[in-house]
């Protein structure tokens, strides 16, 4: 199955995935419009857009079709960029965030979540939101993803962040943690998770049959025996042994430093780390603005581009579409195996 | 000043450099003997081992050029690989690691320090030893880096370990220490005394008149204005201040996930990391087996490869000599600079 051919004659159309703008004063319109722009020469999959139809018209002059429901975004994709309108959020000035801004971000959010829940869309391209906008107006998940899983009907502790990149993927264990107290969230149990949902995305989404993981140690040289720090010998370890137990392919823990050069990537099909920067660095060392972020473990498939609302360069044309591509071609991609092989 | 080019007219004969082998029963024999045989295509500077002449034939068939002082190795240096022996180990087995080869290799970065401080080599390459092994004859400091800071007569605090790529540097604050224990061991001090080594080095041995340094967060986002950790607003910015203060060229701190993409490590000469990983991942991630370990705050020039022993690869005849040929190329330079801009 090559989830990048195109649909064969007895393969049904896909649903088109729905994109939300993010806030409507950030930059998610303008590299949204930019993604539509070369939807051919990227071979981006029928995409329709969630927000504000003058949050775009204020940052790009391109066509803008407006629907009324997915399915018209099909028929019309390469007449212009689809747009399913929300509630009118008033005036809205690229790069000055405000409060009805923010209740759009939500709407279309929630429009999104809910198109992608009930099959009418593919999958769910989230644009960057402001979380202090979105805590000002009561908003009272972490960030969006765990606002998808509750949408979903996941806990939170069973959906995994996937960081994915054109040849590696890794999956950070811990996130917005300060680095000091990493160690003491680190558990056999939510290395275990973690681990699990790595796995299922990468059967389901990716269409890979036997995923192979690498588990990265904490300490300098996975702690050299203990010499350096016991989290190996004492969580990391059992970790991998019970996911072995259970029949799951993984190795490690190894150390941190030689894990993600060229020829090590080639040993696994993600790499579970245990902290934020562990699992950023490489990938943004080596694709800075290539980085998919990707949630797992949910029963639609998501992906965000992997950078913020970048307010200060919203509204002067210069914002770079490069994730936001990444990130439609890769919920396109996974949605297509997903059709392909329901689980 | 181009470090690269050949001697100028009027340019002395630089001495060569001293190269120790290391564990005999490591791969160090092995990389030396395969640098000195890629010496013309590589430019790579005149140089001498130091050490049992056995372990280098046990594992290569190549010319060796037993020479009684330094000064041999610059008119024979075609001929054969130039060897100063230390004193007869007795039997040396590749991989199987013993006390004499242990002592025999502690003899060899006694000589080359001793070589390079008296000006009879030019700088000092140390080739991989055993702590375990060293540690068991009585050898009492942390590592190599140390032993050779106490034979220049420097605090082991006023020198700093730089890792060495082609278009990456990196300095770690903090290297051997478990994750959970990085934070509590900053501070400005220790900060800015690594910084200061960084700067010194880049002058003295990069030729860089007014370097660029960037300092690292420690937390994931430098902290994100303290919502994720302190130790960037407590520490590290103050630290930045002080060397500002003292007319550092200085920015950050930076999150550390985006530090280190091709266009972000055109920003600055070095990166001052707070941990091992921090300054290791980026490196091994882009420049696996290319980089070099280089000691800044040094009255000489010293690099190493950036690998070990490799006892279970010695006398297999398959140890890459990249790292090393990286090490003795840099070792060259630095030292050339040295002799042209003497400080």
């Amino acid at each position: 199955m090559d989830p990048l051919a195109p649909a064969g004659a007895g393969t049904p159309p896909m649903a088109p995935l729905a994109v939300s703008l993010g806030d409507p004063a950030g930059i998610g319109p303008e590299v949204i419009a930019k993604a539509w722009a070369v939807r051919a020469a990227h071979r981006l999959p029928a995409f329709f857009a969630i927000g504000d139809r003058r949050s775009i018209e204020a940052v790009w002059d391109g066509p803008i079709i407006s629907i009324a429901h997915p399915g018209e975004a099909l028929a019309r994709f390469d007449g212009g960029l689809p747009l399913l309108q929300v509630d009118d959020p008033g005036d809205i000035e690229p790069g000055n965030p405000n409060l009805a801004g923010a209740r759009c971000a939500l709407d279309s959010l929630e429009m999104a979540v809910g198109l992608a829940r009930s099959g009418a869309a593919s999958g769910l391209v989230t644009g960057p939101v402001a979380k202090a906008q979105l805590y000002a107006i009561g908003f009272a998940h972490p960030g969006q993803t765990e606002f998808v899983a509750e949408r979903c009907g996941v806990s939170a502790g069973n959906v995994a962040m996937m960081m994915v990149g054109p040849d590696l993927r890794t999956v950070p264990v811990t996130i917005h943690r300060p680095l000091a107290r990493v160690a003491e969230a680190l558990s056999v149990e939510l290395i275990v998770s973690r681990a699990r949902a790595a796995v299922r995305g990468l059967v389901r989404d990716f269409g890979i049959a036997e995923p192979r993981l690498a588990v990265a140690g904490l300490n300098p040289h996975a702690g050299e025996g203990g010499a350096m720090g016991r989290e190996e010998q004492d969580i990391i370890g059992p970790a991998i042994e019970q996911l072995r137990a259970e029949g799951v392919i993984v190795t490690g823990p190894h150390a941190s430093d030689t894990l993600f050069h060229a020829a090590a990537r080639e040993g696994y099909d993600a790499a579970i780390c245990m902290y934020h920067d562990q699992a950023l660095i490489p990938l943004k060392t080596l694709y800075f603005d290539l980085g998919v972020n990707m949630t797992l473990g949910l029963p639609v498939t998501r992906t965000a581009p992997d950078h913020g609302t970048a307010f200060g360069l919203a509204g002067r044309g210069e914002a770079n579409p490069r994730a936001m591509i990444a990130a439609i071609q890769l919920a396109g991609q996974c949605a297509r195996m997903r059709a392909l092989a329901p689980v």
